[in-house]
């Protein structure tokens, strides 16, 4: 229409933000499943993991396109440029911790991994929900804030296991495991810090609107 | 008053910034206490630095909130953000590298962390009077200036004092050691690198208000 | 001229940007040198690239010196901050590789770090180019964005390196080597990493003014 141009429709970020959700879900899921197969890590798990991270990068590129072709946005530039960016890390560190998984020949099995992937993904669906919440602005903010602070409380168990993790790796492991298994534990809960940083950029999206 | 709308007061950023800032200077000095107490941290000193990081986390939480509430800033509102964002930096590092001091059961005593912790506190106490001098604005430039100065003098040594520890660790310690406190001595010198990030912050806010 | 501050003219930042450029390119032709000599590093090839880490750092002050004054900018002002920011990072993770390779003894000759000096050349020259190829607005943005696409290709090639390099220093070496070289590696692969952050800001400045 010719006055397309006066009244620019706002663009719907919101569904390239539960693309790029959906992709650290699956991440997170397939992480789950090859922390719990016994054995070196399978080709196939490998290069699915690879597959999210890169799908997961074509959404985040098609968010900065779009914000720097658009007028309207439904929060600020800097918070719409933070939550992709974060959004997108998610799905990067599970891709690093697995690469290194299959790098250091890390087995599948490990009883404290699982209990990490198991938080993990609990996490991510916490993060998936806030931000499918952030389209419903009126009733929805609720919710959303509760699904913050678990997000909050699950980085602060991670916390916790990795701590008695690394005090229980240092105790039985030789130096070269130790190593290893330190850095892939280090990984899980950069995982958690990072669903964090998504639930405080989400908060002070709402505290805006508030 | 009425017209309170049309002569918005200019809310007390620096109260704020002292507030975190002496959280920060609490830090440093318990950090040097537990740095020179012989045997195993106790958990009453691992406790107070917690709270300090808290506290920590709560006046930077009150920085953000304000200054999204805020029309009127006393400088950039990036720059404000920045500030508060690396003031917050300082103990969260120290109260991570406090956290591997229990998790990796590093005694007190060891005359270089001792040092280091030494070090720290001497530029964090600067970063306490740059961030206290900015308040004045015409006459305290200077002495500022020189504060930050004294903050980038003390983190080229921190970065010596890391590269010799490093050395001698290497020549001296089995792997398992090495791995631990290579991450300690690392941990303290970032302390020095992130009170030298303040430093540039509050330059580059003098700066343009020259 | 009277009229100067009406018409004011715009600072010449492509200048500074390609001395930055220049730093790096010397400091990766440098460590070059440094990866294919054999025995420990000389002192006077540590000099050099702390002395091109001191310049770099001086013509990146000099940026934003400039940028808080300039009322007229070449494209948006965070881009520039972003741009000058990354160029000086090249030349920091160097500095920081290099340093590593002094306090951790590291001898010059080994044929996996020359393999990554050569790729980070290689990634440096394209950097250089694409730096270079901003100022023809017009008829350079082809040729940058093959720079850009260039130097994307490098960083995978760097991560490959780095994996395999990875697993076959767990398979043969002990665990205080496996500590030092794995650094050193992934140091080397950090530089290819942050040429790619400063292709993504160039392609970004470009796709904003297409």
């Amino acid at each position: 229409m010719i006055l397309d141009f006066l009244f620019p429709k706002e663009f719907d970020f919101f569904t390239l933000f539960e693309e790029q959700v959906n992709y650290a879900v699956q991440a997170a899921g397939k992480f789950k499943e090859i922390a719990s197969t016994p054995g070196l890590i399978e080709e196939s798990s490998y290069q699915a993991i690879q597959h999210f991270e890169h799908k997961g990068d074509d959404a985040t590129h098609a968010v900065i396109d779009q914000l720097n072709k658009s007028f309207i946005t439904p929060f600020d530039r800097e918070d719409i440029h933070a939550l992709t960016k974060e959004l997108d890390n998610i799905t990067d560190v599970i891709n690093t911790m697995v690469g290194r998984i299959k790098v250091y020949k890390i087995p599948g099995g490990d009883k404290h991994l699982m209990e990490f992937s198991r938080v993990i993904e609990e996490s991510v669906l916490a993060v998936a929900k806030a931000v499918k919440g952030m389209r419903v602005r009126k009733n929805g903010t609720k919710a959303v804030l509760e699904h913050c602070v678990e997000i909050n409380r699950l980085e602060n168990v991670g916390d916790a296991m990795r701590d008695a993790v690394l005090f229980e790796l240092f105790e039985s492991k030789s130096a070269i495991e130790i190593i290893k298994w330190k850095e892939i534990y280090q990984d899980a809960e950069t995982v958690l810090d990072i669903c964090e940083d998504v639930a405080n950029v989400v908060e002070s999206i709402l505290v805006k609107q508030a």
